[in-house]
């Protein structure tokens, strides 16, 4: 392999298994075993465990990012349906694998917040990064009238961002996506109908 | 100090290093020494790390649900507004700790899930403990004609429940109320207007 290949792969090893045991869990010997990678050369790729947790999270928001540029910026659909679009798949992705993993940015952000700075503040940079991807659809919903205009659509796009996290951690403890489709039922029966 | 004292202390210490730093995280030396217990008695207490886990669950559930009573054993006061006390109580909470360790359950919930189905089982039956306790308070908002009888209580209160673990979540990442704030002025402003 390649030296950039080599550290992608450790880099993919590790955000699946930081998603399905946390950080502090992951070992990095484990994830070095599971790529195929031997022992020494992680320092080679990593100046520390906590770089490539900084990592593993920066590949991560990218490739999500990338996701919502799918969702979000499609002007032929109309701005609540890009949300519900992009809540419906989401259900789907959590569905196919019974509900586990759940986000990885929340399940970070409950591990590390108090913990490490340097993890709280990225991990705050990403989640207001998607309220306000969430925030602008909202506005272009109320421009075009398909939206009551005095919700304020920042408060608003946070409320749905906290309510499908929280509907994702509850999926996750219940093992059921039930939560999602409640979730997504009554947001748009209520807050935005 | 008494046996049951011992006990109690070592639960004690455990909830509070557990919350702010997660299970897998907390050493057993670690909450001995905190607690000034010797590092031997232990497993005279308990029979294993994942039995204490499991009590430290139990012991913070209990107290949760004294908590609880207190806002929804209240029959003077009206049932939309037990729960607006709770959550401003939960939030006065938050903010008193500059909303470090958020929920307990919620904590437990995104670290240990996947990984420990005991834990997991614990963990659920608590978020449905909760759930029906809303749901309720709903139901009698419903009867008394000061909540739209068309809302299906048991998934209102799921949302809810959803919505104010995401919003706990946030204010630990974001280090700010804000997020706690905007979901009790949004879920008055619309679910439960």
């Amino acid at each position: 392999m390649e030296k950039r290949d080599t550290k992608a792969e450790i880099i993919d090893v590790g955000t699946e298994m930081i998603s399905l045991q946390g950080y502090n869990a992951t070992g990095i010997d484990a994830v070095l075993k599971r790529a195929g990678v031997p022992k020494g050369s992680f320092y080679h790729y990593f100046g520390s465990k906590e770089e490539f947790g900084l990592q593993v999270i920066d590949n991560f928001a990218e490739l999500y990012r990338e996701r919502l540029d799918g969702f979000f910026d499609a002007p032929e659909v109309k701005p609540l349906d890009r949300i519900r679009n992009y809540l419906e798949s989401g259900l789907a992705a959590l569905s196919a694998c019974q509900c586990s993993k759940g986000c990885l940015i929340g399940n970070l952000g409950q591990e590390l917040a108090d913990q490490n700075e340097r993890f709280r503040e990225r991990l705050d940079q990403i989640f207001a990064a998607w309220k306000e991807r969430l925030a602008d659809c909202l506005q272009q919903a109320q421009q075009r009238g398909e939206l009551n205009r005095e919700l304020n659509c920042s408060v608003i796009a946070g409320f749905i961002l906290s309510g499908w996290e929280g509907a994702v951690l509850r999926a996750k403890v219940m093992r059921s996506p039930q939560p999602l489709h409640d979730f997504i039922d009554t947001i748009f029966a209520t807050v935005l109908k």
